[in-house]
């Protein structure tokens, strides 16, 4: 039933992104990986990738609790969290310019294996975009370089409010002039789906179970009443007759 | 010399749509002319188009000059001036779902014969997308009918101003994560290029000289020192190197 809900009702997809389109971990352990290889710079690149993205919640949550400091956009959060780490770590002979190169790992995010051919499919029955706390140029990017076929780049940085809030949900649904029910976001947290389906939003689930390799301790399975659950990006398309 | 420096700074093209990118004019008078004959509804449908681009400007410079009533998206204003003219060119029989078809006839333009594979090769080197009064769903919906392959969409609706405030051209900077002067403006208008200059935008100019058809008073040439004037789009990339 909830296959028919949806695709009666729904005219775009919304999709997280970090997690749920691409694979932020091992595209940036690989990344880093090589980069220090080459530059000669030795360093714990899969504790500092771990490391940096447990800073990412807290960098957040830091902005969405004082926001009469203005919001400020992931780009600048990755890159205070980085050069901390970089201190904490150790690493040694960083330039200014490969700070900005490892910060920008970021943008050049790999896309999990189903993503780019189900999005494509995706595409052609709805409207599709990321509604991601990744900043815009960050998206974008990251689209052109992974060949995400979005339609348009919904962001944090556009409603100035990181997602769980109101305001991310909501505001995507009014940029796209729809009403909250006929957007469904898609993603890989249930934390995400929650907010989402609070403010009226449909919901699909997709595990992505190696997201966070070894540390991996939630979502490996629906946990809501979402209005769908699929195996992957290629299930939903499947299933929204795409 | 100019070619050379947009070549070298330019990071991405944002394109005025309406007149630039889509043939406003023709493809209204043809949708509402086939439209009104398989509905067997009468109106001298060149003359709505005409008055009702004539009321566009007047409409947002409305919301430009009272800014305490907020902002009110082009979808929202276009439906105003519909409304009006309906009655002064006593069009009978028209629903409500008639008018709604009828003003989102915005939303199924058409693009100028050069601007899919113009667009298609500028984005292989540059970020492309428009810089429009339009509003996003407007704009999405648009590049969907049309294929417009578009990177992302930037919409007056986003900055909450119209062209040509300043918020549109530095805030499409901003979103990118690029300076002003990284950012080069494309449109048939000198106006909103002399506006994008002021701010600090690199500008080209594309005549679009049948725009406005037999109304067509001014833009038939640059009236700026803009960074590039070229022959359409085509001329656009080639000059690129895209």
């Amino acid at each position: 039933m909830s296959d028919e809900l949806a695709r009666r009702d729904v005219k775009a997809l919304v999709f997280d992104v970090f997690g749920t389109v691409v694979d932020w971990r091992t595209s940036l352990i690989d990344d880093f990986s090589a980069w220090g290889k080459e530059k000669g710079i030795a360093a714990d690149w899969t504790a500092l990738v771990d490391a940096w993205r447990g800073a990412y919640v807290p960098s957040m949550d830091a902005v969405r609790k004082n926001p009469e400091k203005g919001f400020i956009k992931l780009d600048i959060l990755h890159r205070q969290s980085l050069d901390m780490l970089i201190e904490r770590f150790g690493i040694k002979g960083l330039s200014e310019a490969d700070r900005d190169t490892i910060n920008r790992g970021w943008h050049r995010l790999k896309p999990w294996p189903d993503s780019v051919a189900a999005l494509t499919r995706l595409k052609t029955k709805f409207i599709i975009g990321p509604l991601s706390n990744g900043n815009v140029a960050l998206l974008t990017n990251m689209a052109k370089n992974a060949g995400l076929p979005w339609d348009l780049i919904l962001s944090a940085e556009v409603f100035e409010h990181f997602k769980p809030d109101p305001e991310t949900y909501l505001g995507a649904a009014r940029l796209l002039s729809l009403e909250p029910g006929e957007v469904m976001l898609v993603a890989a947290h249930n934390y995400d789906l929650q907010a989402a389906q609070s403010y009226g939003l449909k919901t699909a689930f997709v595990p992505r179970p190696t997201e966070y390799g070894p540390h991996q301790k939630i979502d490996f399975e629906a946990t809501g009443d979402w209005t769908m659950v699929v195996r992957d990006l290629a299930d939903l398309a499947d299933r929204l007759g795409c």
